[in-house]
């Protein structure tokens, strides 16, 4: 009953696999060989257009490698008060960008509206009293398990596009999203106004592939010298290539995501039907929020069940003495019976 | 005819058979998980005494975070002329700590002697016009392929910690240096005053196993917050445990390092020999450094070698027309033939 | 009819003749003068105790040098979200410090209320997903022109200091407080906790005279490098010293501050008993924030008054259709009888 | 016999003077008011051209904010082994650009050759291991006293302007340079493509004034909030500007310097005719450098002497035993009677 993370899980066989067909032989180090090559064509296709793209060791690199390219002394960045990049990383894009400010906005499980987005435009006019708007970053799928749509994409970074900001997408769970949302991975991104993407494959069945896919590369300054200086550049760059290799084949990606999406599901479903537990809110991809007793919670536990509270200031309603809010999160490798054995324990 | 890098080659069967031992069913993210837990009790018995251990993704971010980590406003970190740090990292060093100053040191074939150094102090004195020191960074295995002795490290580092510095080795070829040495990893290292040491595996048999060993952690602030605002901090962190369970295993790592060393060294004594070529200076490790013809050079490329130039400022004596001076370097995947082939075209 | 800004002011004569008395000959650079000597001897005087001066050249160089002194990676600043470090700055804590980030509180009038920063700890803790909390700052007399009292100054630095925090404060109009709250400076600072205090003449009739005043100088690191590296040690500095020497002479720092302060008192007093105006909350030191018809400011800038209007964000009823809140600041210079035409013209 | 340093002077009467008018009233703040605009139009006669210009607080702030605004990641400086901004300013154009890396080039008596900067410009492709070539920075006059001719400059920069490098000036002594050299403040700059000046009033008899000065704006991006967020935008700009206008009326600034260099001429010719003491190398602006007994220092320090020993690597030969080598700086204030005391003890 592993749900604490989807990165507890380790990789796919078809990545292993892919990761001992790269191992054959020379390769020319830090991304000249044939392999990247190939997969740069991978994400082209993809993304039905050209794109850059530049391998990470991890999310945080992606977002604020990407964020910094963009920094200005002064630069503001607009961002839902949930965001992975505000919340969880320790200052990273504050640090790379040489000191930008991250600017919380209101959400609604995750999601900002376009109602506090304009607010905080208003708010934040350029060259005012706090510094310069530069960018929008959303997250796609969400911090909260929900996924925007790529209409409200759209009309988000339209609003941001008009006042000359760059738009981030923080996709550390994008295939989990684009599963969701069966739209292609260019209508949720570059045609809905987004201009780069922190495309993570390491939580849906790698060891460790993250890239930064740029849409727009005018505007992202000396991002390859940024990842060099951020001892980011990976010298085997063949052993990411592969690991992606194998995740853009054949829709694999989707198909590990969507499995974590129907777990989920899964567990939504028998949450809404319990009458000992409920859903903390309506969730779409593989995080599941769910109020439970602390009593079922101790059960789980004792029972080998891995799972995190989380705070409790994330729900509209407070809870009752006795509940607790936690965090289920699906992966590829979760299998039906955990989810049966879970629920059958709440 | 492989010789362009070491990191053109890639992960040995063993660290592939870790990687797929370590891939089974969930484990801890973050560095929590069982595994790593293990490998740091190997780090422990390999240096004979408690070591912190904190994995990152490139032996630039290891190098530069370890330094940042002794950060101080008009820092100073004095290293050889030819040290990577000052050379090959994009400013890293100089970025991750926000802007100390790396102050270059005379060398000979790459390593630092005690006379240059102490004139160096000298010309630095605490709180003097250039700032303050803080660090002294040796390489060993050197950039120029030497290796310094554990009574050389001792001496520098002994003058070092007189002023107060902190010590940083650099070993992104540590295996080659300790296999070349025949010394223990103790002596070469915190015997003889290293205070934290870049070890390096990916250059050495593995994918992407990094780690800084640090021996003193209380001259180290902050380190694990640093990593992690760095997006150094890799979520699968078996996955690079488990390439440092193989490395450290049986040591291994000093077999395959010694398979390099073993290759070089019949590189170096099929130059000696040659009538048509040279050494451009003696080393020790996996680096050789070749006077070759322009046309030798030009053969081996047209038969598929591998091989950089490299800058003859790095000679003693000018070259004569006509010649140049290149850079082969052997790793644990070299074969001798290779070897006996190269050396039969120049 | 100046009420824009205090700075708008020039220096007073004290300030005047204590630089002409100062330009005398050859004195050291860098502070190593007989006057920057005595005159910090008049800041130990001042604050009943031995303290460290550095002078800057701007209180925004003051709050973020401070600051930065305490920098650690992931570090975390709690402050008003108000608070001039936030909001007026331009990330210039962020920058100076490598990237800590800035956690405004929820503030009335200016002030921050125990429970709210007790909230706020709560959802910090050590190490937390955030980051690592550092320290607090709290700006005294506020933005709001409100005035913390040495106790309620006492409750906030003790719940910090509690948690291993520093505390900060910002006092750019630090005269108008201890003017309006006629307690010593020592109470208003170390005796209720305050570890460092960005000490301000340059709003109360100085030329451009700032300086860090250190209570609890070994949590400062390296204070005096970070200043000369960020370019804020004046050469000269005897000419701050002197513009000090002025101030700090026969009370005369309070003496400028209390007529600001009365001014202001006139203000709020005539616009209370006003019919056609009224304050928008109560403040204490020499900012007035005023609700006005629209028609009514017409008038006073057409006759030559300067004022700034102020967001509405900060009054907790909205506005009427056809007001505006307005900010009026006084100064050493400020006269009655513009008071009186002011307050005539509402 | 103050021979220390030039900003051990004070400032002129003349400076004093325009203090005392522009003390009048209130004035907007922060640039704002109409003395700084009069103040930028003489900055644009003085040098012929619409010109940008930037008040700071120090020298150290207009050459690291300047350069700063040229960061790139992996960037590099070429400057002087002697430059200022590389001996000491305790790397403050590291800290503000982020982590450029400041690279010295070899210097005689002050000045980089052409033949020297080809040298390097080919040891520092574009792209190359040690990152990106971005600026070259000129000091005139030099730290060793020497001064460039316009002609030399033009050589430099042409080289530098190929490269696609931008051209800073260091002017904290520019006065005393175009004193020297009689040359108009235009050719000495930007008609020899320099890009942007710090432009140094301290030195020459202001109290603090200092400025970017701004021929390529759209080479520097965001200067104005790079400034800000450093704090070296002091609110009572009509402080600095008052300063300004008297140095650049009625060619106060060049009078002033002119006398500080004929005092140090006059230095110069007492130490060539002297058989007791001789000039460590020839200067022409206002330091002079000179090698003297022991005994002769230690009786002018006995008679109360200011004077600074000075690093002999500077010298071309070594010294013979009981010879120091001292720097003598001149400025507005020294009197003609002090050199002929100083040089009648020697």
């Amino acid at each position: 009953m592993n749900f604490a993370r989807d990165n507890w899980a380790g990789a796919t066989p078809e990545v292993m696999a892919a990761l001992a067909r790269a191992n054959d032989g020379f390769a020319p180090a830090y991304g000249g060989d044939a392999l990247t090559g190939r997969v740069k064509q991978l994400f082209a296709a993809l993304f039905e257009r050209e794109v850059e793209v530049w391998f990470t060791a991890t999310g945080t690199a992606s977002n604020s490698l990407g964020l910094a390219a963009l920094s200005r002394p002064g630069g503001l960045i607009f961002c839902s008060s949930e965001a992975h990049i505000h919340v969880d990383e320790w200052g990273a894009t504050e640090f790379q960008s040489g000191g930008m400010k991250l600017i919380p906005m209101p959400q609604a499980d995750g999601k900002v509206s376009a109602a506090d987005f304009a607010t905080t435009l208003r708010r934040f006019p350029e060259g005012g009293r706090f510094g310069t708007p530069v960018a929008l970053s959303l997250t796609n799928a969400t911090e909260c398990g929900t996924v925007y749509a790529p209409g409200e994409v759209a009309e988000l970074a339209g609003m941001a596009r008009e006042r000359g900001l760059a738009v981030h997408m923080d996709g550390a769970r994008f295939g989990n999203a684009v599963a969701a949302l069966g739209a292609s991975p260019a209508a949720a991104t570059w045609q809905a106004g987004v201009d780069f993407l922190s495309f993570g494959g390491t939580k849906n069945g790698c060891w460790a592939a993250e890239a930064i896919v740029v849409f727009a590369p005018d505007k992202l300054g000396d991002l390859a010298a940024r990842r060099q200086r951020a001892g980011q550049t990976l010298s085997k760059a063949r052993f990411v290539a592969a690991q992606f290799e194998a995740y853009l084949t054949d829709g694999n990606w989707l198909r590990w995501a969507g499995h974590a999406n129907l777990m989920a599901e899964r567990l939504r479903a028998g949450l809404r039907a319990s009458s000992r537990a409920r859903l903390g809110w309506e969730s779409t991809a593989n995080e599941v929020f769910a109020v439970l007793s602390s009593e079922s919670l101790g059960h789980i536990r004792a029972a080998g069940g891995s799972l995190h509270e989380w705070p409790v200031e994330a729900l509209a309603a407070p809870l009752a003495e006795g509940e607790v809010l936690v965090r289920l999160v699906t992966s590829w490798a979760t299998q039906a019976d955990e989810v049966e054995r879970f629920l059958s324990m709440v």
